[in-house]
C-alpha cells in the first residue's frame, strides 16, 4: 500500500478536505510532525519508505532523493521548483507535478498590498504610533510613480491588471519576451532590466530562482536605483541578495522595501533592523483560498498517481530545461 | 492691505507655489510656527488681525471667530468642516471655501492599501518580524469578503471603483440616498447600516463627521458586528467612538481596525496598545500631488477673494444645514 508523506505546513489547516480525500482513498499518510520547514536532514529522516511527497519548499536535494528509496512521486503544493533538484528526480524516475495557477491571486494581491504600504509608509506610521510617535509621512500615489515589474507571468500579470484600476502609472516590463494584452488599460513599456533599475521609483520581481536569477539584484543593481526608489519581493529569497539590500538600506539608500521571501526561513536577519523595511513571513499564497486550492489539487494530483490515473499537473518540460541552465 | 495666516502644517513643503502665488500678489502672510495643529488659545493669538485664514483642521470655534475681528474669509485645505462652526461664520460674514475633490484619489488609494494589510495582517508580520518572530498568517482575498461601505460621495466611490480590479466580492453600500453607477463592474446591495455591520467582513467609513455622525459606531454597534470583521477609519476622528473601539479590541471582539483619524491629533492613546489595530498619523490626503493640490487651490481661492474675484469652492448651502440638523 502506498505511503504518502506530507511535508508542507501549515496543511489542511483552515480546509480539512485534503486530509478527507486522502482518507476516503484509504490512503495511509503522515504530517510533518515538526511543523514546520524541515531541514535536509530531518526530511529524509521523515521521508523514510514513502512512495509520495506533498511538499512545500523544503530542499529536496539529490541526497535526499538517493536516501528515499521508495519514492516514486512529489506532488509540489505551490509554484516554485527552485527547492526541488528536478534533474535528480528524473534520473531515478521520480514525476513531479505542481500546482502553479492557484497561488498566483493571493501573491498579487498581497504585492499590490505592500506597494500602497511603502507608497505612503504605513508599515513606518504604524510602528511609530504604536510607540507614541506622530509624524505625518508624505506619500505617492500609484499613478505618480514609474512601476517597473520584471517577469509578467502569472503572478506579474496579475499583479498589472490590479494596477489598472489606479490610473496611469508609467510601467516598464521585463521578460523573457514581450507578450501582449496582459493588461489593456496600461500603457506598457517593454525595456531592459537596467532601464527598469534606472528608472524606476517602485520595483517588484515575479521570476522563478533559478541558477539565472539567484542574485540577480546584487550591490551594482541596488545602487543602480533612485536614491528613493522601493523594492518589492514576494518571488523567492535568493533573487536579491539579502546581506547587499541589507547594507545598501543601512547606508541611506532606497526609500524602503518590502520583503516577503528569505534565503533561509524562518528568517532572522540583518533586514529586522530596518524599519523602512517592510517584512513579512511568506505569506504571498496564504489567503485561505488559495492555501486550501493549492493543498486540494496538490492532494488530487497525488491520489490520481496512487491509482493510477493520468496526471493534471506535470512539470513541463520547460521547467526541467530552465533549471539546467 | 490683506493679511493671510496659514494655521494648517505642512505647508508648501513638497511644493512651492503656494507661497509663490501669495508673494507673486504681494499678500502678507504667517506660517503656523509652532509647525503642529494648534488649539483654540493658540489659534485665537496667531490669527490676530488677519483678513483671511487658509486652514487646517484646528478648532475654528464661535470663540476663535468672535476674536477674529478682522477675519472675512477662511480657505479651508480639505474636505471636512467638522472643524468650523458654519453658523457662527455666517452669522459674522465670514464666507468659507474648501477643496472638496483634491484630496479623494489620496484618501481612497490609502484606504484601499489598509484593506489589503487588514486582510492579510501585514501589519502584525511585519512588527512580528522586526522583532525577529515568524509565523506564517492566513488571510483572505478581497473577492472572498463582504465589504460593507458607508458614504460612497467624492472618497467612498473611489475605494469601490479601485475594488473592481481585484474581483467580485459581496459589496454593502449605505448612503443617505442610493447613487446609480458608482462602480458599474461591482454588484452592490442598497442596506441598512445595521446589515453592514452584521454582515461585513471589513467595513470602511466615508462620511463628515457631523452631529448625527458622531460616535455613529458606538460599542453596541461594534457589537453588532462579526468576530472576525475588521473596520477602516480614514475619514474624521470622532465617527467611531475611540474609547469603546479600544475595549472590545482588547476584549477580543474584532479581527483587527485600521485607524488614521482620531478625537485629538496627535493621537496618543490605548489603541496603541493593540497590536492588531493598525494605526497612521491622518495621512489620507498626504500623498504629495494631493497635498500640493489642496494647498495651491485653497491658496488661490484665498487670492480670488482678496482680489474681489469670484470665489470657486464656495461651500455650499447643504453643508451648512448638514451641521446645523
Amino acid at each position: 500500500m502506498s505511503k504518502v508523506f506530507i511535508s508542507t505546513v501549515p496543511f489542511a489547516d483552515k480546509n480539512t478536505l485534503p486530509i478527507e480525500l486522502l482518507q476516503s482513498s484509504g490512503i495511509d499518510f503522515l504530517i510533518n510532525p515538526l511543523n514546520r520547514k524541515l531541514n535536509e536532514e530531518e526530511l529524509i529522516k521523515l521521508i523514510d519508505d514513502c512512495d509520495v511527497l506533498i511538499a512545500g519548499t523544503e530542499p529536496i536535494s539529490d541526497r535526499v532523493l538517493e536516501n528515499a528509496k521508495n519514492l516514486k512521486f512529489i506532488s509540489r503544493v505551490g509554484i516554485g521548483l527552485d527547492n526541488i533538484d528536478l534533474a535528480s528526480a528524473r534520473k531515478r524516475g521520480i514525476k513531479v507535478s505542481y500546482t502553479p495557477d492557484a497561488p498566483a491571486p493571493a501573491v498579487a494581491e498581497l504585492t499590490i498590498g505592500l506597494m500602497l504600504s511603502l507608497l505612503r509608509s504605513v508599515h513606518i506610521s504604524n510602528s511609530q504610533m504604536h510607540r507614541g510617535e506622530w509624524y505625518r509621512f508624505f506619500g505617492r500615489r500609484i499613478p505618480e510613480v514609474t512601476i517597473g515589474v520584471i517577469g509578467v507571468g502569472r503572478i506579474g500579470s496579475r499583479v498589472l491588471r490590479r494596477l489598472q484600476a489606479f490610473g496611469s502609472p508609467r510601467v516598464l516590463v521585463n521578460d523573457l519576451k514581450p507578450k501582449n494584452n496582459i493588461a489593456p488599460d496600461l500603457k506598457i513599456e517593454w525595456v531592459g532590466k537596467e532601464q527598469i533599475y534606472k528608472e524606476s521609483d517602485l520595483i517588484s520581481l515575479h521570476i522563478p530562482l533559478t541558477n539565472h536569477t539567484k542574485n540577480i539584484i546584487d550591490r551594482n543593481e541596488l545602487l543602480m536605483m533612485k536614491k528613493d526608489a522601493m523594492i518589492i519581493n514576494t518571488s523567492r529569497g535568493g533573487i536579491i541578495n539579502e546581506e547587499e539590500l541589507f547594507k545598501i538600506l543601512q547606508e541611506g539608500h532606497l526609500g524602503g522595501a518590502a520583503i516577503d521571501v528569505f534565503n533561509h526561513e524562518p528568517y532572522s536577519g540583518n533586514l529586522a533592523k530596518i524599519e523602512r523595511c517592510l517584512l513579512t513571513s511568506h505569506m504571498g499564497s496564504m489567503s485561505i483560498d488559495c492555501r486550501s486550492r493549492m493543498e486540494i489539487e496538490a492532494t488530487e494530483e497525488a491520489i490520481r498517481f496512487i491509482s493510477g490515473e493520468e496526471l493534471k499537473g506535470s512539470v513541463p518540460i520547460f521547467e526541467y530545461d530552465l533549471q539546467a541552465r
